[in-house]
């Protein structure tokens, strides 16, 4: 799909500020593409499209994951995490996106997963480093990111089990497997 | 069991150093149990074989946990991890311990588990408190145990957790899980 008709389709979905997100995280994604070798395109689509499904209802969001069959410990979850697995159906269903890494890279922004594809590793970095980006560690997170993708995703999935703990809030077990994996095998998927 | 009998049966499994530990978690167990409300004699009971199997070999413990078909990903994490449940079979089989609660307290004391019986959190938090014990957090942890016996085993499920991330080390899933129980559900199990 060509970059400004699924900036369309994603403009209408959006609030401005969550818009001009997608865009940061756009334009990281193709510059890590690069940077590490993966398919800037495929990068570029699964960046405009990642956050789809943000502001779609829980009611929706619910019943798609149920319908899906998508993982059922997401329900007993915070619904800021049913917007990826959400948005990897109805991009596919409503933008007609049918490219399974794109998709997957949808899917697993905001978790994690283990053994993720490059493409994953690239949408999951961009989001968290875009440069509208402020919180703390992020600035850490970004001098990696330039050295190397493994060690930059895995201080970002670190900090976020961190940031998560600090607040009392629970943390989703694909998370800590996915940090689990990055320590255990390094990830070389 | 009588408290000298099952002491005599510990001592020649541990090192001087660990039976030392042991007699602290023995009397700290005690104490919460008798702060809390649980049955004394089997906290006590549960404490002094907790680490019944701590210097048996891991291919001993491997072992065990595979006949007993205990939880497979335990075999993908260090060992250190495995002296509880292997430790819960070995006192049933080697020193005739039946009594469920306390073989429970025994299996659960290293991990954790959601939904923690209140014998296993007197034993997983004495395990973590007793005197002997040295390391960031643990005076906190000691205070909190005077209060308020769930807020003392999160504290130290959440150190723990930290603890490792700090080292760059896996955390075991159901540790995890463990920290998302209290979280979620105040554990009041």
């Amino acid at each position: 799909m060509e970059r400004n008709r699924a900036l369309e389709l994603v403009k209408v979905q959006l609030t401005d500020k969550r818009y001009a997100h997608t865009l940061g995280v756009m334009e990281t994604a193709v510059m890590l593409a690069k940077r590490y070798g993966a398919d800037v395109e495929k990068a570029e689509l699964a960046a405009i499209f990642h956050d789809y499904a943000k502001f779609r209802s829980k009611e929706e969001m619910k019943q798609i994951l149920i319908d899906e069959q998508e993982d059922v410990r997401l329900l007993g979850f915070h619904h800021e995490l049913w917007h990826a697995p959400a948005g990897a159906v109805l991009v596919r269903k409503e933008a007609g996106v049918n490219d399974e890494e794109v998709l997957s890279a949808i899917r697993w922004h905001t978790t994690g997963r283990p053994g993720m594809t490059l493409l994953e590793k690239i949408v999951y970095l961009a989001d968290y480093i875009e440069p509208g980006r402020r919180f703390p560690g992020v600035d850490d997170v970004r001098t990696i990111a330039e050295q190397n993708l493994n060690d930059a995703v895995l201080a970002a999935v670190k900090n976020s089990i961190l940031f998560l703990m600090g607040k009392k809030q629970p943390v989703f077990p694909v998370t800590m497997d996915t940090y689990n994996d990055f320590i255990q095998n390094g990830d070389d998927g």
